[in-house]
C-alpha cells in the first residue's frame, strides 16, 4: 500500500476523553473515530488489525472443532422471555420495537438465540457433541462507555456454544475451548492469566476468564505465586483465620453514642474490626434485606447476586424510611436480632464461626456487645459473600493473594442445562430417552483484544504491534518523494516485499521527514526501513519498532533479513 | 470436512412460506434458518458461502482502489437530521433510544455516517479522491419482507462512499466501482443487465442498477436487444409517437353518464384512450395534487417522487371527501379545469402534445371534450411522469422495448454534493478555496446475490454451485461406512485433495446411500466423487454437478480431473 493512496488522519493531540493509552494511541494512529458515546468506527488501519485478529480466532476456533455461523443482532423478546433474561438483562440491553410493534433486542449475547437455532434439528445424541461460532458485533448499552473500545457499546465478539449429552462431554468441550483460547491468546502476544470467574448472572457452573495483564484493566484479579491459583476479585476465595474455641460471653446491650461506623465502634468497645459484624442495609425486589459480613470484610455484591439470583439492578440500598420502619432506630444500628419487621437475614458462613460479635442494636446509639450465633440472632447461611484483599491466604495452598488488575479478553462458562430446559431444547439419548443439552459458552472480545495488545505493547512514541496483529509487516519510509534514486530504491524494496508476500506500507508522501517518523513510530509496524541519502549507494536504515536501533545496511541485506525476521514472527 | 462432524440439518419438505426457489432450496438445503420474520441465521454451509462472496467483493474492491473500514450499525439521530432523512426514511427505518433517551436508527444505509467520518479530517484535494467501503449488517423494516433472504429486514451489504472535489472525479470513480462491479458478478457467474436507474429517494443524479435477471425478481427492467439500453421499469424512458399538428376544436362539456373508467369513458365517446386524459388524484404532504397523464399509460411513482423531492410515504391517494370539495363532483371526474379549489396540478409532457383531449369536468357524470393544454387547462409541466411498456421505442435506436424481472444485487449512484452540503463536509481546494465533495455510493447486496446465484443456478435435485462460491468444491460420497476399502480409498481420496488445497466435504455418515446422494445434489457442490463397491479395483464414480454424469474412472485420474477443474474455475 502507498500511503499518498490511503487514508491515515494521524492526529497530534490525545482526545479529550481518553484515560488510557489504548485509546489514546487508537486514536492519535488513525485506527479508530468515536461516532457517538461508546460506538466506535474502525478506520482503515482498525480494519486491518480486526481482520487479522478474526482470522486468527477462526482458524484457532476451527482446529478446536468449532463450525462458524451467523445470527442476527435482532433478536426476539420471546426467546429472552423463556430464559427470564429479557427482564433479569437490565438496562444495559437495547431493545427497539418494528413498524408491527413486535419487540427485540439488540443481542448483547446470543444464548437463547442458538439455543433457539438448533432445537429440534439438532436432535440425536449421535449429533453431539457440537460447537458452533459466529463473529459478530455485539451491544450493551453502558452506564459508563469508556476506554475508548475497551468498554464500548458495540463491540465485535466471537461467541461460540457447544452442546453436548451430559456434563462429561460439557467438560470435554470446555477443556477444548480452553486449549483454544490459549492458542489464541498466545497468538496476540498477550500476557495473561487465566482466572476463576464469577457465573452467577450467567446462571450456570464452573467459568473462568481469560483476563490480559493491564494496569488499566477494570477487571481485578487475585492470583498466588507459586500455586496456580487465580480467581477475579467477584469471585476469589479465601482462608479465613478465627478462633472459633473462644469462650462465648453473656451478651450485653450498650449504649455506643456518636459511634456508627464500623470503625468507630471498634474504637469505642475495643473490639477488633472484624468482630464488628456488619449489616449490609438493602432492598432485593423491593423487600428489605440484611446481610451480616465481618466489620473488616467488604460485601461481594457478585457473590450475593450468585447467591440471591436476582439481576444486579435488581438489588438497591435500603432507604432511611424502611430503615426506621423495620427498626425504630436512625440508620446505621441495624443488627440480626430484635428486628421490627420480617426482615430476610443473610449470614455470611465466617460470622457464625466468630465468637463475641458486636452487632447493632436495631436501637439509636446502641450495640450488643458478645453477640453469638444462634443463641442470639438467626439468619439463612450463604457460604461466602466476601471480598479477598491482597494478602489474604489462598484456600488451597496457604499463600498470600497478590492483586493485579486485568482486561477480560475472553471467558468461558459451562452453562449446564439452564437455557436447552427453559427453551425446551431437548435430544434423544441412547436410551430413547428425552434429554436437554448440557451446554457451554464462550466468547473472545475481538476489538477489546486490540485495547489489551496495546496497553501490553507502547512506549512514549506509539504502538508496538506484534507482527500477527500488526496492520503491516514493514513500513519503508521514502525520506525525500523528490529524488529520484531515493523514489527508484524505495520503489524495488517495495515491489521486493510485495513479491514475497509481505506485507507493505510504503510512506510516499510529500511530508517532511519528521512528519513521516513521527507517525511510522505512532503507527507501530514491527519492521521498518527508511531511503534516504544514501540511496545511491544502496544503503538503507534498517530498524524494528521494538528497540528502534538503526543499522545501515544494503537494501539486499534489509530485504531478506525482514521476510526472515516476518516468516519467523508468522510462524510462532 | 467431515460430515459426521458438521452440522447440515437438510429438511425433506420446502418450507411453508417460501415462494422462490432460493428461498426453499436454501432452508432444505441447510444454508439458512428464519429467526423471525424476515430475520434470518446463516448455518454453517451459508457461513461458507458468504465468507467467499464477501472475499471476492473485498478483493475487488480493494483492486479498484477502495478501502475496508467499519462503521457501526448504529447511527445517531442528529447525523440523519442534517441530511433530512430521518423523517424522509418512513418506516423501514428501524429508531431505538438509548438510556439516556438519546435516538439512534440501526443503518439501512450509511452516506451519513460516511459522511461525517471524513468530515474535517479529509479536508485537502491532495488526498482526493478517496474510496472507502464497509461489508456490515444493514436493517430495513420491510413492510413485507419474502423470498427468504432475498428481501429480509437483516441483510449483509458492501457499502461504498466516494469523495471526489469535482464532478469530473466523480465520473471517475462511478466508473472504477462500475468495473469492480462488474469483475464481482462476473465472478459469482450471475446473468446480470447494468440498467439506468432511478435515483430520486437517494437524491443524487445518475445512478445504476445491477440487475440479475430472475423471474421470481422484484424489480422490472427494459432493455433493448440491439443497442445497449436497459433500465428499471422505475426509470425506463421511450419515445411516443404523437401527432402534434391535428386541427384543434372546440372544446365542449359532454355528459358521459355511467362512464367512469377511462376505458368506458373511451368506448362512450369514441376517442382512442391515449387522448383521455387520466388524472391522477393524490395528497402530497396532505394538499391536493392532480397528475394529468395519458389514459394508456401508468403514473410512474419513482420518476413522481423524483419530481416532487418527497418520500414515498408521504404521498397517498386522494380521499372522496378532499375529491368533492375541490370538484364538488363524485369521484371520477377529476380534471385538470374549472377545480373549485386552489389544487396544484402537474402535468406529463406528453400532455402538452397531444390535441383534442377528453378530460374530467369536475362535474358528475361529465367531461370535456377536444380540451387542448394551454388553451383550456393549464398547469406545471414535468418532463416525464409515465410507466414504459413492452413494446414501445426506446428513446434512442427507436427499438422495441422488451421488458425482463431482475434482483437488484448491486448500485451505484452519483450523489453529488447533497450529503457533504448538508453534512457540512468541505475541503480545500488548489486554489485554497472551500469547496463541498462529490460524492458517489455504491452498494452490493451479499447476502441477496445469494438468492440470486441460486435463481440462476438450480435444477429439480437442487443447487448447482459455481465454483468460486460454493460451499466446498469437491464432495465425496462413501456409500458403505461399514467396508473397510471404501473407507480407506475415500479417505485417501480426502486426503489427497485437501493436500492440494481443494475444499473437500467427505461424507461419512452412517446413512443409507438415497439419503447421501439426496443430501449431495441438493447442497450442490460442484464435483463430486462416489467411493462404492468398485473400491476393491480403485475405481470411483466421478461426476459434475452441472449434467451429473457419472464416470468410473480411477480414483488417481478423479483426483487429477477434479484439481484441474477446480483450478480452472477459480481461475476465470
Amino acid at each position: 500500500m502507498r500511503l499518498s493512496n490511503y487514508y491515515m488522519p494521524t492526529l497530534r493531540d490525545d482526545p479529550q476523553d481518553a484515560e488510557t493509552q489504548s485509546h489514546k494511541l487508537l486514536v492519535r494512529g488513525a485506527f479508530i473515530r468515536k461516532s457517538s458515546s461508546g460506538v466506535y468506527s474502525y478506520l482503515p488501519l482498525g480494519m486491518k488489525v480486526i481482520n487479522k485478529i478474526e482470522s486468527i480466532v477462526r482458524k484457532s476456533m476451527e482446529k478446536y472443532d468449532s463450525i462458524e455461523v451467523t445470527t442476527s443482532v435482532l433478536q426476539s423478546r420471546d426467546i429472552w422471555e423463556k430464559s427470564g433474561r429479557w427482564q433479569n438483562f437490565g438496562p444495559e440491553m437495547f431493545k427497539l420495537i418494528d413498524r408491527h410493534d413486535r419487540e427485540y433486542c439488540l443481542g448483547p449475547t446470543a444464548e437463547e438465540q442458538f439455543t433457539t437455532l438448533v432445537k429440534d434439528e439438532l436432535n440425536s445424541y449421535k449429533q453431539l457433541p457440537l460447537n458452533l461460532f459466529q463473529i459478530v458485533s455485539k451491544f450493551r448499552d453502558e452506564k459508563r462507555p469508556r476506554f475508548g473500545i475497551n468498554r464500548s457499546r458495540d463491540f465485535i465478539m466471537k461467541d461460540a456454544y457447544s452442546f453436548d449429552k451430559d456434563m462429561q462431554g460439557l467438560e470435554k468441550s470446555y477443556q477444548k475451548m480452553w486449549d483454544a483460547y490459549v492458542d489464541v491468546f498466545d497468538q496476540l502476544d498477550l500476557d495473561y492469566k487465566i482466572v476463576e470467574g464469577d457465573s452467577g448472572a450467567m446462571g450456570g457452573n464452573k467459568s473462568h476468564e481469560f483476563m490480559a495483564l493491564a494496569e488499566t484493566g477494570e477487571g481485578e484479579i487475585f492470583y498466588t505465586e507459586n500455586s496456580d491459583y487465580a480467581a477475579t476479585d467477584e469471585s476469589a476465595k479465601f482462608f479465613l483465620e478465627i478462633d472459633e474455641n473462644e469462650e462465648l460471653k453473656e451478651i450485653e446491650l450498650v449504649e455506643t453514642k456518636d459511634a456508627k461506623t464500623i470503625e468507630e465502634v471498634s474504637n469505642f468497645l475495643s473490639v477488633n474490626k472484624e468482630k464488628c459484624a456488619k449489616a449490609v442495609d438493602l432492598l432485593v425486589r423491593g423487600e428489605p434485606v440484611l446481610v451480616i459480613v465481618p466489620g473488616d470484610r467488604e460485601l461481594n455484591m457478585a457473590k450475593l447476586i450468585a447467591y440471591l439470583q436476582v439481576p444486579e439492578h435488581e438489588i438497591e440500598m435500603m432507604d432511611d424510611i424502611t430503615i426506621k420502619k423495620i427498626t425504630e432506630a436512625e440508620p446505621g444500628f441495624t443488627g440480626p436480632k430484635d428486628l421490627k419487621e420480617n426482615v430476610r437475614v443473610i449470614i455470611d458462613r465466617s460470622i457464625t464461626r466468630y465468637k463475641n460479635l458486636v452487632i447493632g442494636a436495631n436501637k439509636t446509639d446502641h450495640h450488643f456487645i458478645n453477640a453469638n450465633y444462634k443463641r442470639d440472632f438467626d439468619g439463612e447461611i450463604a457460604e461466602d459473600l466476601l471480598t479477598a484483599k491482597e494478602g489474604d491466604l489462598s484456600l488451597d495452598s496457604k499463600e498470600k493473594l497478590k492483586k493485579a488488575r486485568g482486561i477480560e479478553v475472553g471467558n468461558i462458562f459451562q452453562l449446564g442445562t439452564k437455557y436447552s430446559e427453559s427453551l425446551e431444547a431437548y435430544f434423544l439419548d441412547e436410551n430413547g430417552k428425552q434429554k436437554p443439552f448440557s451446554m457451554g459458552s464462550y466468547g473472545i472480545g475481538i476489538t477489546r483484544s486490540i485495547s489489551a495488545i496495546i496497553e501490553q505493547h507502547y512506549d512514549e512514541y506509539g504502538i508496538i504491534w506484534p507482527t500477527k496483529v500488526a496492520p503491516f509487516h514493514v513500513w519503508i519510509t521514502l525520506v525525500n518523494n523528490n529524488n529520484e534514486e531515493q523514489r527508484n530504491l524505495a520503489e524495488k524494496i517495495y515491489q521486493n516485499l510485495l513479491n514475497e508476500g509481505i506485507e507493505v506500507m510504503l510512506d510516499d508522501r510529500k511530508e517532511r521527514a519528521g512528519v513521516k517518523f513521527n507517525d511510522r513510530d505512532l503507527v507501530g509496524v514491527p519492521y521498518r526501513i527508511t531511503v534516504g541519502k544514501d540511496s545511491k549507494d544502496d544503503i538503507v536504515e534498517y530498524s524494528k519498532r521494538s528497540d528502534m536501533k538503526n543499522k545501515k545496511i544494503s537494501s539486499k541485506e534489509a530485504i531478506s533479513e525482514i521476510i526472515e525476521a516476518v516468516r519467523e514472527d508468522l510462524c510462532k
